[in-house]
């Protein structure tokens, strides 16, 4: 993808319904140029606001849609926005189900124009079943109690603070805000089902001995909805290292009427579906989201989880996740 | 898919690369008029040998791809046989991943030719993601060690054996042979990832309280190429009952060099995965696969695995599945 982008906000009343953008003004400051909100747009990124042809003339590349809604469908509000980005000059990048390259407005006037237009969440290459096969390399997979729990930020906190220390890490994206984030991956939800493993395995290739990915956690295997996702990711990734994602704060499981685990049981599993294809693989730490926490209780949190599970644990946005890769790096 | 059907066997080396053809001879003999086999191929059904042409005059509606492989794909070898039997006035069919209809020279002739290709591996319906939520009706799945271990040919003789003591029962297929031999199912495998447990829960609707969907199981929990679609599927089907598959003889996993798991390991994750949205599921029969060993030496181990297990154990090839069903029917 051609940087450096303008985050799309379209009208996305609350922030919540602006991940993708936040997730790359985050992580990607520097590919971050500008914001293009239209009327009834309630958020705001801190960014310059351009209109497509303003963002072309100070050098942009590619348009992000920025913003998500349920059902991942292209809202006809933003169709003639995404066309004016086209023909501004710009390349149009989309995280949604629904492809861009299959609504004909689009796909004309990128064809017409020389536009190209990434559906970030189509997988673009042939998949093959996973082989269990051993690779060199190292490799870190963040696991969860739950969806939406901090997989993602995990990952790319524990990449920031290995680079930081002058390790070999490579974030590994397996989501759409990841993909955008990392300018490559596989949304790994959406490849077929015999293929999930396949594509684990192809996301994380051999490498030196002493190169770690860090891979992008999906769903739980708690999770009704999602378990096979993360099961065959789990296999494919074949971790020598997960870290355990959880809200000490969360008790149902996002959108269903189902408890979530005890983080014990919940690390236990991960443990066991991971030693199928990696039999020395270890739990080193766990991170906590406490955004709905207040400080103390994260202070006290923090203490009952390390003597529970005599593990390292942080809150990656709070504290960073250098204690977590201490332990890697000894 | 119109009847009688043409079995085409291709350059298939050996037995298991012909399990679809071989699960409709065995359970649609009706169906299964004549095979077709080209140089290489080292296996017999014990039909007549015809050409598509010799077929079609014989009144056959369908060619059916009866081979399979690793991947999916349609074989170079194959493409001009299925133009032939296009050209010959047959309909053909396939459950590879790859589709007839993405295949030039064959959408082409089909279409010159007004014939009907079916791809019976691709999902018609739009599916959602899992709920988890309770359904009536009784549900069996069938659970396995390893791949290709007798999964769908226990649910149908596990169905057949209901019916013949005048239970409510159904096979659910899931995978593509068992769609050819059923009419109707859903290629578990070839959904998209994020929708396994969802097609499941379709494929498996609220019924009558005493009626039973017996379940097509696919992959192993232990099999790192499919565990995810293995665990989608016994999340979204929401098991009463798992009759686990084994076959005792075997040491390794197909086309893998991972061991076999043992018995009650396979028995217990099972079981542990199930509870998630079912914690009722009870283990109730061993199917074993004795293809490979001798009568007295079945004998033996159907003693030995009923006095470790506590369950009733049988092959159903040979004994029939009533003494699973047995313990349903109480």
């Amino acid at each position: 993808m051609r940087t450096p982008y303008l985050l799309f906000l379209g009208d996305a009343p609350e922030f919540s319904m602006i991940k993708t953008a936040a997730g790359i003004r985050e992580w990607r400051p520097e590919f971050s140029r500008a914001q293009f909100r239209l009327p009834g747009c309630g958020v705001d990124l801190g960014l310059p606001d351009m209109t497509p042809a303003e963002a072309a003339a100070e050098g942009v590349g590619t348009m992000v849609l920025g913003v998500v809604n349920v059902g991942g469908f292209i809202s006809e509000v933003w169709l003639a926005s995404i066309v004016a980005a086209l023909e501004a000059g710009l390349d149009v990048a989309s995280g949604m189900h629904q492809r861009l390259a299959d609504i004909p407005i689009i796909a004309e006037a990128a064809a017409r124009l020389g536009r190209t237009i990434h559906d970030v969440r189509q997988p673009k290459q042939v998949f093959t079943p996973g082989n269990g096969a051993k690779r060199s390399g190292k490799r870190l997979l963040t696991v969860g109690i739950d969806c939406v729990v901090g997989k993602k930020y995990t990952a790319l906190a524990i990449e920031k603070a290995m680079r930081a220390r002058g390790m070999k890490a490579d974030f590994r994206a397996t989501g759409q805000t990841g993909i955008m984030i990392a300018g490559h991956g596989v949304a790994i939800d959406a490849v077929i089902a015999d293929f999930i493993s396949g594509a684990a395995e192809w996301l994380s290739p051999a490498n030196d001995p002493d190169h770690w990915d860090v891979i992008e956690g999906q769903g739980s295997l708690f999770h009704p909805s999602y378990a096979g996702v993360t099961l065959g990711l789990i296999h494919g990734s074949q971790p020598d290292a997960i870290v355990v994602c959880h809200e000490p704060v969360r008790t149902h499981l996002l959108g269903l009427d189902y408890p979530v685990p005890d983080l014990r049981t919940c690390i236990d599993a991960n443990l066991a579906a991971a030693r199928l294809t990696n039999p020395e693989v270890r739990a080193i730490g766990i991170s906590i989201n406490t955004s709905r926490m207040g400080a103390t209780e994260v202070d006290q949190v923090v203490k009952d989880i390390e003597a529970e599970t005599g593990l390292p644990c942080c809150d990656p946005i709070r504290h960073g996740a250098s204690k977590i890769v201490d332990l890697l790096d000894a």
